[in-house]
């Protein structure tokens, strides 16, 4: 579940209410792909602007078009006591991996996030991955907390941060928190212009969002790092570099929904506003990048 | 009502429910102190942490203790459709205006925090105040959006974080903002530690945390102000320096509840979890600066 190909839905909606056919459908396309799991209600998946009810109805649904392919659910929520909901939720909806991030107002200390950790750990049933994004909680892990938070029970992996463009840098960095954590916790890759990296770098896995609405050549690309043929990990993935650098431009949310909107995947808008999908100049040029992308 | 001191109480809570009795007797101690304003519901009432009932619960229980003095309630969220709701809650319930800042989990762009200020100031029949607080909200208002905001209809103040210590930057950037903004919009500093510098750089309010629970100290620096004595409020704020200290290095929310419980005006704990209120030495020293409190 937590390694190989981790994928990351958008959750359509407008200001009315989600689309939940279409959500089914891409949750569908990725259980065709047969990757190692769904990640649902990430913030691909815009699990913090949405209420308890939603997140069950998404939850719910990813579960019934899963096809048997494990469901992560993203559990972030600014309260403790909210995140044991939405994490008792989750499990009884069939949720097979949780997934947490130390969402933020206001800043949060290290004993803080600790004992976040503590207490929904020794609430659930099922494994967590830790969500170690400063870009949306505004938090940063030292490698000692997240030593300290690994060895907690359930805790299963680690979604860590886009790596350094530089190899030597990238491989440090996961070797320094691997020898922070046990064994047995997993540690991915997020920011999928930091994937290929990721994996040459040594993550067992890749959380990502472009392979949430085409999973076939992230898996491609998994696939060749886990034979070892880093050539081709680079040529792929150096493929998909434009579609990166719209990612590292505007956030990989505003251009994965453009995407899935040009593409008829979902309805125009899809994004919560304020948030709004590219328009004008920019949504045309991305147009041209995603011609090859099925 | 956004000049002068506004004021801003803490929302006691466990993990189970708001303590209505406490909250409403810190509304109370406001009004009778005979301030401008009665801000609910800002950062230091946790807005971030609370559903819509319990934020029209805070807000009714602050209209009816308030006794005329004007009531301020926070209506910021992360969508704009919740935004909206809340604020027809706060009008419905007799709030007299609103406190909006642009949260954030995604990175929002100039053109959709701007959008997001024009619908709510479209649908608002009470003067708004711009809430540009990027510690919390992460983000960033550059002065030319600040002007296209305060240009909306409804918009009445901008409160504003922390200045430079150094009078000279602090009177410039106020200055700055000024000749950005309508003549009818004013400024009010916030961060308390830089109140006096805001008041005499040119800010015509004060947004207070610590004169959210002892208004009295509070008003006498703005009241010196308001006659030009800056020694005077030179002389007041240099006096609550440890206090400002500790608000520095432990941030305003955490230091103002620790004080609230330990005049015993709140219960203990008073914040809701994963945030917590000083413990141990730190508890201690600080209980060493506030005996003259009242």
């Amino acid at each position: 579940m937590f390694t190989g190909l981790s994928a990351f839905p958008l959750t359509p909606m407008d200001e009315v209410s989600i689309d939940e056919n279409a959500f089914s459908q891409l949750v569908s396309r990725l259980a065709q792909a047969q990757i190692n799991s769904i990640g649902v209600l990430g913030s691909t998946g815009s699990y913090a602007y949405l209420n308890r009810e939603e997140r069950n109805l998404v939850t719910r649904l990813a579960v019934e078009s899963a096809q048997g392919t494990p469901v992560v659910v993203g559990i972030g929520a600014l309260r403790t006591k909210d995140v044991l909901k939405l994490a008792e939720d989750a499990q009884k909806a069939g949720a097979n991996g949780l997934l947490l991030a130390p969402v933020s107002y206001q800043k949060l200390t290290e004993d803080e996030v600790f004992a976040h950790y503590q207490t929904v750990s020794q609430h659930s049933s099922v494994p967590i991955c830790v969500y170690d994004n400063p870009t949306t909680t505004h938090f940063e892990f030292s490698d000692v907390l997240h030593g300290r938070i690994a060895a907690l029970p359930n805790i299963a992996s680690i979604k860590i941060p886009p790596l350094s463009n530089h190899l030597d840098e990238a491989k440090e960095r996961v070797a320094r928190l691997r020898a922070h954590i046990p064994h047995h916790v997993t540690i991915g890759i997020s920011g999928d212009h930091s994937g290929a990296t990721g994996l040459i770098a040594g993550c067992e896995a890749w959380y990502s969002v472009l392979g949430g609405l085409f999973p076939l050549p992230i898996l491609a690309i998994v696939k060749a790092s886990q034979r070892g043929d880093i050539d081709e990990v680079n040529r792929l993935s150096t493929a998909l570099e434009p579609i990166w650098a719209f990612f590292r431009r505007y956030g990989s949310l505003r251009v994965i929904a453009t995407i899935a909107e040009l593409k008829g995947l979902v309805k125009t808008p899809s994004l919560p506003l304020p948030i709004k999908s590219l328009s004008g100049e920019e949504r045309q040029r991305l147009t041209a990048c995603i011609a090859d992308l099925l």
